[in-house]
């Protein structure tokens, strides 16, 4: 249990070499809860429920849920079953097909005996690949990071959601160069947006005061007045899939926080792993997710006696609508943190970064 | 009870004449609840625990408060003492201060055993003017969203806090418009913030269900997709103070709105009573009061066995900062609604609707 705390991860292989372990997310930040995953079905479902959050971790675990799925059926129309099963758990982050889309493919080059572990191998190298991502976006947000800071006063970070160790195989993306700060001694305060209607800033949070990192949290409309005063340096965020144009696609207000650090001159970067990368959909055509209006209406935390548990604070009657995310257009876009660097958020940029995805 | 509601009236004088009696706005939209307030103590704890909120009522209450401290001190040290208690329990409405000099400054001039008397004549009076400001308002607004009507498709206003009857003695300053333009029999469709931390949205639910209004409940987060997409025609809010120069203050999160309706080229109104323009005070030294840290960790709503309740979704542990207004600044509001018409957010236009206030 304290196992995956204390080594900051998000889920890993169980002792048994083919199960896999996740902190149940849903419990955190009230409790912390391992669920260990033995099926496609168990997968989906945590992917689903959000049990496990963030596109580099649902790409991970998508691709653990084909694993699953070929050590049951190993045969052509068991892959294409399991393919379709976790393909349609959540549309909007890219990371999840891409994952899903690399496994399949080198698995379908394989006999049916050597499919699973082909799978197990190519979800570990994708597993690997992030980790690098992460520190390597947590490098270059650091340099970032180094050039707004001002002696011993804390570098003033505003991050939205939840892209923290807990969103990745690694340590992060958004939250990966205030970790990198951290380490480097310079000195960084984390505003944290509460992140209606799931409350991943508490999930932020969590993980911040497990590192010590000093933070405040704030409602989601805050987020404008304290950029306004002149009290955020920096806004940072996650992506669940950027266009190869520089359009990021985030949690739901993260455009809101673009257009307040537009409005007052202050930088506002997303952090990218290229795997995030969505070299073809356009912006207008990406699927954004309308969950249920029961996330809405009701809302988690800890009842008076102690114990989790949830309030409901409209009634089922009310019309509700509950996208899950929002599009900030590239020319709110401060940078692109990737792991080859700060690219500008245009597609010539970008198109440099990644050559080998150009045309 | 069921009088408030059925009358829409979130305060009126009680049947002897001299007692308040209050719709307690922390009970709802769960409970209906009428409270009788007989001192001025129970009118300053109204305040400030939000019992009563909106600018124009906590106006009205504040006069009342001093009447009821009138009727057991009429003298000029229980005035004084009286006027001191009203004052401090909210900062930010300029209207509770605009209310309570108002009275003082009638009372003063009468010898103590008439001030109880001249108090409760003033109060109604600033009563009256409200609800007549209101009627105005919603008639002006109506025009505004009489030119945004194409045919049957309703007109899509984005509301953020509760601006309703809720908020004001007489049928509200934001959904005045809303609420005149079902009565012509304009189709309108209300987009409804849920307005963290108090979730104020779910006042604004209520009132729109009991008055069978359409409309959808989002969480903060999703107003600037809706504005992106192009499924809101007009936001409409109210305000706490508005400066002479038209900068708006209102509930935190207002800003952001303004800023994704500028983005995408849609109309920002605020609907401005003439009490709630501060006409000397500059944008920057509007007192923006902070509010208890639990408004934040904590979330009201219903319990599993359906008691209204609260659940802590942060630990007491957590730094909160939990500023309550933010202010829209004047370039970036298409219009002010107030009583006398539409009128550009300038200093200009201003005096010359309010040529008494000039100079």
């Amino acid at each position: 249990m304290a196992d995956l705390v204390t080594a900051r991860r998000s889920l890993q292989l169980a002792d048994d070499g083919w199960a896999v372990d996740i902190l149940d997310q849903t419990a955190l930040p009230h409790t912390t809860e391992v669920r260990r995953l033995t099926t496609l079905a168990d997968a989906t479902e945590a992917i689903r429920c959000m049990r496990v959050r963030g596109a580099p971790l649902i790409g991970a675990l998508a691709a653990y849920g084909l694993c699953l799925a070929l050590r049951d059926d190993p045969s052509d129309a068991g892959l294409a079953a399991a393919v379709a099963a976790v393909t349609k758990t959540r549309p909007t982050a890219v990371n999840l097909v891409a994952a899903v889309d690399r496994v399949a493919r080198v698995v379908r080059l394989c006999p049916p005996a050597e499919r699973a572990a082909a799978a197990y191998a190519e979800t570990a190298a994708i597993c690997d690949e992030d980790v690098h991502i992460n520190q390597a976006i947590g490098e270059h947000g650091l340099t970032v990071l180094e050039g707004l800071a001002r002696g011993s006063d804390p570098v003033q970070v505003l991050t939205h959601c939840n892209a923290g160790w807990l969103a990745t195989v690694g340590g992060g993306t958004a939250l990966a160069p205030v970790y990198a700060a951290v380490a480097a001694g310079v000195p960084v305060h984390v505003w944290v947006s509460e992140t209606r209607p799931r409350s991943q800033g508490l999930l932020t949070s969590w993980e911040l005061s497990q590192a010590d990192v000093p933070h405040t949290v704030i409602v989601d409309n805050a987020a404008g007045r304290l950029i306004q005063q002149g009290r955020v340096d920096v806004v940072l965020v996650g992506t669940d899939r950027t266009t190869a144009g520089g359009d990021v696609c985030n949690k739901i207000g993260t455009y809101l926080r673009a257009l307040a650090a537009r409005d007052n001159g202050i930088p506002f970067y997303a952090c990218v792993p290229g795997p995030s990368i969505d070299w073809h959909t356009p912006p207008g055509a990406i699927p954004i997710e309308e969950r249920d209006p029961e996330e809405v209406r009701i809302v988690p935390g800890t009842l008076p006696d102690g114990r989790p548990g949830a309030v409901r604070v409209l009634a089922e009657t009310s019309h509700v609508a509950n996208p899950a995310f929002d599009v900030t257009p590239a020319r709110l876009v401060t940078g692109l943190i990737t792991e080859r660097g700060v690219s500008p958020a245009t597609a010539d940029a970008l198109r440099a970064r990644y050559p080998e995805r150009a045309g």
